[in-house]
C-alpha cells in the first residue's frame, strides 16, 4: 500500500501533533509562513523580557526530522480541490490525499475602532518585542522626565493570556525597574481591563476573585464591566463615556479563526472552518481541520475553547482518522478530554482548575511550571528556559530588557 | 570635594570598563542608541543560528546598578564646549566635568560601490538577525527548488570575524542544515575573501596557513589576494575583472571610527578622534576618546587594533587619569599590553598567540571557549549561553535557525 500525501497548512501545536502521530505511516508535509512553531503560550514572558525571543521558537524541520517529514515556507493562495492540490505564494503545487487545515487563529478586534493601528497584538515575537520595546521605551522616557509625569500600559481581556500579561508586567516594573530606576518605575501603572463582570471567566468564580486581588496587590489596577468602545493614540475610551490614559495598549481580549483559510474555499461557520464530528470539514471528506480554525463544539454546542490541547488532541485525533480513512475502517467522532486550566499570575501565584479540583498559589505555580515545561519542544528551549527562569527565580531581575524591534537598529 | 560629573557617549566595552572602574568615585551617565550592551565578538554565533539574540545583549542600566550610574537613551547631535554640555537627540542637555567619547565603529565600505545596497554588515543585532534570516530563506528556497540550482553566501574580509563567520557558516550549513534537508545543503557554497596574501595578517603564517586549510576541509571556498571591486544584486566583481555569484554577501571587512563623533566637534585623524598618548582629546583637555573610536597609537607608530581588549584597557585607564586630574595628579601615557589574539574555526578548532607562543586546535578552542564566557558580562547570559553551547556540542544542532527579521511578521 502506499503512503497517503498528506499535506498540513500550519505549523502551530496543532499540525505539529497531527505531522509526529502520523510519523512515517504517511507522506507528510507541513506548510507555514514562519520556519517555526512559536510556543505561544510563553509569549508573554518575551513581552516582559523574562525569556528570550529565539527559546519560544523551535525550528519546525527540526520537529519533522523524526518522521521524515517535508516542510515548505509559504501560505495558501489556492486550492483545487477536483485535482486535489493547494497553490502556495511561492507558486509551488503540492498535490494530497489528505489536507489538514491548522492555520490557527489571529487577533481580532471585535470591530471596535482604532485596535488595529494603537494596540499591540500577543500572537507573533515580532509582536511580543514590540511590546517589549515600547515598553522600555516609555520607561527610558520617564527616567528623561524625571518628574511627575505617569505612563499607563493597558492590557485589554481578563482571560489567560491578559491575566498573565498584566503580572508579569507589574512584576518588570515593580521589580528589574525599580531596580534600574525607582522614580521612575513608580509612575507606572499597569491597568488590565475586562468588558464582563469577572477575570478568568472560564474558571471558578473563587479563583476569579483570588486572581483579582492579587494582582490588585501586586499594583495592578483592574477594571471589569468594562467595555471598550474605541481604542485612540494614548487614551483608551469606554463605553459608559468614561476613558484613560493609555500610552501602550496591548490587545489580549480575543482571537478568530485565521482569515486566510478562506483561499482554502471551505465551508465556514463563525469564523471557523465548518466540521463533521470526525473534524472531516463539512462536504470534503479528505480535507481536516483542528486547533483554533476548526468550529468543533463541545458537549455544551459551543465552539471548543481555543487553546493549545484542543490543537493537539485534535492533531493526533486526525491523524489516527486519516489511517483509518486509508484502511476503510470506520471514522469516530472527536471528544475534547479537557484536562483542566491554568493561568499563572506572577511568582509563586497562579491558579489551576480540573474539573471540581481547584487549587492557586505556590502548587499551582509549580503545576504551571512544570507543564510548560514539559510542553515546550526541544531540549535546547527547554535548558535555556530552565536558565533563564532560574536566573529570574533567584535574582528577582529580568535579563531581556533590550529594545529589539524593527524601528531600532 | 564634589565628585565629578563624568559623561561616557556609548555603553560599548570601552564606556562600560570606564564606568565601572569609576564607580561611585563620579557621578557617571552612559548615553547609547541602544539600552543594552551588544558583545559584538558573539554575534556570529547569532548569524549561524548557534546563540539566542537576547543572550549576546546585555542592559546597559544592569551595568550601572552598582555603581548608580546614569543611563539615557539616544544619540549627541551637538556639544557646547564653553559650556561644557552635549545636547541629545531627545534634546535634554548633559552638563559635564569630563566627557569620554566611547562612541565605537561602523562598517566601512572602503568606497567600494554596491556595498551599502547589496552586502549586510556585522555590528548590530539587527544585521545578525538579518543574515541569519536571509541565510535560513535562501536555504528554503533550496528546498523547494529541488534541483541543481546552487546558493553561494559570500563573506568578504578575512580577518578574525570574517574567519569566524565562515566557519560557523560552514559547520551550520553541514551540520544542521544536512540533517534538515540533505540535497538542498549539499547546493550552498560558501566562500571567505580576502585582499591581501593571507588570512588573519596579524597572525604568525603558519597560523594562517593552518585557518585556510581548516577552513578548505570545512567546505569554504577561500579566495586570498582577490580585491572587491563592487558588490552587485546576487553577484560579487574582483578587481581582475573576474566575479563570484553571491547571494548573501556578508561584508566583514573592516569598520571604521563612528561619524556621529563629528557632532562632538573634536579634531578627528584618519576617521578618528585625535588623541595624546593621555587619551585626552587634543586641545581639549576635559575630552577623552577610547575604543575603536580613539586614534590612540601603539609602539609601532600605527593605530591600535579596534578590539574589545584595548577598549576596555583604555576605560579603566581614563578612570584613573580623570580621577588623577580632579587631584591635580600628573597624568600618565596610556600603554597597550597585548594578551595576545584568538580566532574560533570551528568544532574544536581555533588559532591563538600570544607574543611568541602560538598554538591551535582543540586547546586553542578550549581558551576560547573559557575567555569569552568570562568576558560575557552577566550571569544570565552566561548560563543562557552556556546552555545553547553544550547543546550544540552535544547534538552537532544549531536551535536558533528561526527566520525573525523585521521584513518577516
Amino acid at each position: 500500500m502506499t503512503k497517503p500525501r498528506v499535506l498540513i497548512i500550519g505549523g502551530g501545536f496543532g499540525g505539529l501533533a497531527a505531522a509526529q502521530a502520523l510519523g512515517r505511516r504517511a507522506v507528510v508535509t507541513v506548510v507555514d509562513r514562519h520556519n517555526y512553531q512559536t510556543f505561544l503560550p510563553l509569549l508573554y514572558q518575551v513581552s516582559t523580557a523574562g525569556l528570550a525571543a529565539d527559546h519560544v521558537a523551535y525550528p519546525i524541520r527540526g520537529a519533522l526530522r523524526d518522521i521524515r517529514g517535508k516542510f515548505r515556507l509559504g501560505a495558501p493562495i489556492s486550492v483545487d480541490h477536483k485535482n486535489k492540490n493547494v497553490k502556495l505564494d511561492s507558486s509551488e503545487i503540492l498535490d494530497f490525499d489528505h489536507l489538514i487545515i491548522a492555520m490557527g487563529s489571529v487577533t481580532t478586534d471585535f470591530g471596535i475602532p482604532g485596535v488595529a493601528e494603537h494596540a499591540l497584538g500577543m500572537k507573533t515575537i515580532q509582536e511580543a518585542l514590540e511590546i517589549r520595546a515600547e515598553v522600555m521605551r516609555r520607561f527610558e522616557d520617564l527616567c528623561r522626565f524625571e518628574d511627575e509625569t505617569r505612563f499607563s500600559i493597558a492590557v485589554v481581556g481578563g482571560g489567560p493570556t491578559g491575566v498573565e500579561m498584566a503580572g508579569a508586567l507589574a512584576e518588570l516594573v515593580r521589580g528589574p525597574l525599580r531596580n534600574d530606576e525607582e522614580h521612575a518605575a513608580r509612575h507606572i501603572d499597569i491597568i488590565l481591563i475586562e468588558a464582563g463582570p469577572r477575570l478568568l471567566p472560564m474558571f471558578d468564580d473563587s479563583l476569579s476573585q483570588k486572581t483579582k486581588l492579587a494582582l490588585e496587590k501586586m499594583g495592578v489596577k483592574v477594571l471589569v464591566n468594562t467595555a471598550v468602545k474605541s481604542v485612540e493614540s494614548r487614551k483608551i475610551l469606554f463605553a459608559d463615556g468614561s476613558s484613560t490614559p493609555s500610552e501602550v495598549t496591548i490587545w489580549a481580549a480575543g482571537v478568530k479563526g485565521n482569515p486566510d483559510m478562506e483561499k482554502l474555499n471551505v465551508p465556514i461557520v463563525g469564523n471557523r472552518v465548518d466540521v463533521e464530528e470526525t473534524l472531516q470539514v463539512r462536504h470534503y471528506p479528505h480535507i481536516w481541520a483542528i486547533g483554533d480554525i476548526a468550529g468543533a463544539k463541545g458537549e455544551n454546542g459551543k465552539f471548543l475553547p481555543m487553546v493549545a490541547p484542543v490543537a493537539m488532541q485534535q492533531g493526533r485525533f486526525v491523524a489516527e482518522q486519516i489511517i483509518r480513512a486509508e484502511k476503510s475502517a470506520p471514522l469516530k467522532k472527536f471528544v475534547y478530554k479537557d484536562k483542566g486550566s491554568m493561568a499563572t499570575i506572577g511568582r509563586n501565584k497562579a491558579v489551576v482548575q480540573v474539573r471540581r479540583i481547584k487549587f492557586s498559589g505556590f502548587l499551582a505555580w509549580s503545576a504551571w511550571l512544570f507543564l510548560h515545561l514539559f510542553y515546550l519542544m526541544g531540549g535546547r528551549n527547554r535548558i535555556g528556559t530552565i536558565a533563564d527562569w532560574f536566573w529570574n527565580y533567584l535574582t528577582f531581575d529580568r535579563g531581556n530588557r533590550h529594545i529589539l524591534d524593527s524601528i531600532n537598529d
